[in-house]
């Protein structure tokens, strides 16, 4: 039979196939190649994407010319604009505001063929100090509320472009799926007067069936009640409610990047989504609310059911998938 | 610039890019084609699928058996199973339940290569009323609280098979997005002691720019911020909360068949879902909420931000979709 869960956090019930799980083999979609061609994100293109706005240039290399390891560059086609005002307007019964906000891309490797699992640790950890970077100076302009940090890892995932790349948009409101987490959480903290990601990490370390990996200061583990197969959660053990910790980078790289070879080994490389939700600009650092991230391989498409009900059938129970990924030889 | 907008109801915000709106010819979705071989849901193959719930057989003939011009079947491979009791329990921080429900498929028409588009008026009549009738019926269990009735039309919306059939899954509980839509409805009845859809579709008959279709009873309509491009409503003009009307089946069955076509029209026979919005069974009645009919032709993929945010950016503006099915000649 299957079974009804109910993710802690969110409030949402999934449906788990616990008979007929799927297993990884399961799944049609599989590693995706790279074509190659002309690319804008390699290095000797510089001139092709607009200036950058960051780079890491070890060689001490001028701006906008190779010699970098990573590049942030704003992206050429954004779904919202710096420029502007918000105004914020009514039209009789709706509500709409301008386009206002960032939209960037940070190119991780000047390497087309690489990857987050297979690139240098220390890419990894510029990557995630780049988002910290930006993240930061973002915060300044108090027309935003929240930056949203994500990456489409292929092109069913979402990719336009193939080259390694992660992208970020600033809002001028918080999504509501953060805002979703945080009410439940901040339910929950005011009810038990502790963190509820701290108890589910807690629990999950006690049984172990969900964890797949751990070092001193992280855990990656399946989710309790998974919208779809494989999801991951990478989390600090302990509390920090907003992204990201100072001196633990090395570790933070470390688990991301093994987490990332489990699911490519167990799953022969499939597209993936990734994102960080950490806490919003005006509620930085507070008890409730524990900042993650989250990694969801591409592997099925959702269809009426789930678009219209907000309710997801998962063929591949947690436990099982935590255990293909724990056992995947990488 | 593109737009900010919040769609009055689900209080969910999308990004629509007013400046560089996506023309039906840019989406790369087009029709599918049907590719026969032998298929459970045909005339003559009745004994392939599990013995039938309902169906509608004008000339006499025997259950499971040719004859019929609609029929009711279990789904082989069900989400939910109906033998058993919920038994909801805890374990630590997690709730879970047994996947108590039903799931059923509804075969619109013995011939294979009908679609509710191409199908006689009647057999869309008759969908509808097989919806009612099968609603109707599982209302009278008492484990269940809501059926969502939908529709996967097209490989890549999620049809398995792909004979024209829609299906419903009755669940314990109300599902999120329902849930959702009620509280806001309800908390906006609250204040203004008018039903928010009934409002919405005043103002949408007097801008007109985002019309469909009008017959006397019913609208098809773009709403104002769409998560995805061509998304499509059709309402009862005058207050009711649940699915479906009496006396009305004609007219309903009009609008649902003309609006698809406009969309096939429009773009192709695109691949799409289908499903119906209703007040849940202890609330069948009420003031606050207004059924309706969603339709979201299958034209991209979401990706990391979607997932992640919960915020939708929308390459088309209603308006213009609008447009492009009111201009549709079908």
């Amino acid at each position: 039979m299957s079974e009804l869960r109910k993710d802690p956090v969110s409030g949402r019930w999934v449906i788990i196939s616990v008979e007929r799980g799927k297993r990884p083999s399961d799944f049609a979609v599989r590693a995706h190649a790279k074509k190659g061609g002309f690319c804008a994100f390699c290095a000797g293109n510089e001139h092709t994407t607009p200036p950058e706005i960051l780079a890491f240039r070890p060689d001490g290399s001028r701006p906008n010319t190779p010699g970098w390891t990573l590049r942030v560059v704003p992206n050429k086609f954004p779904a919202l604009r710096v420029e502007g005002e918000e105004n914020r307007v009514g039209d009789g019964i709706f509500d709409k505001m301008n386009g206002i906000g960032a939209h960037e891309v940070i190119i991780e490797a000047p390497d087309h063929n690489l990857t987050l699992s297979t690139m240098p640790l220390k890419s990894v950890e510029d990557a995630l100090l780049a988002f910290h970077y930006r993240i930061s100076d973002l915060k300044k302009d108090r027309r935003f509320k929240y930056v949203l940090v994500f990456k489409n890892e292929g092109e069913i995932a979402g990719a336009s472009l193939e080259h390694t790349h992660s992208q970020l948009i600033a809002l001028p409101i918080v999504p509501r799926l953060v805002e979703e987490e945080i009410e439940h959480a901040r339910h929950y903290y005011e009810y038990k007067e502790r963190c509820i990601y701290c108890d589910i990490i807690h629990q999950e370390i006690k049984s172990g069936v969900r964890v797949i990996s751990e070092n001193q200061d992280y855990i990656s583990l399946a989710p309790f009640a998974p919208r779809s197969p494989f999801e991951t959660l990478i989390l600090p053990k302990s509390h920090e409610s907003s992204f990201m910790p100072d001196g633990k980078l090395s570790l933070l790289a470390q688990i991301l990047q093994r987490t990332l070879r489990q699911i490519d080994k167990a799953l022969d490389r499939p597209p993936y989504n990734m994102l960080i939700h950490t806490s919003p600009f005006k509620e930085e650092t507070n008890e409730y609310y524990h900042w993650h991230i989250e990694i969801k391989p591409k592997l099925a498409s959702t269809a009426g059911f789930e678009w219209g009900s907000g309710f997801y059938i998962n063929p591949t129970p947690p436990e099982e998938a935590a255990k293909f990924m724990r056992e995947a030889k990488i």
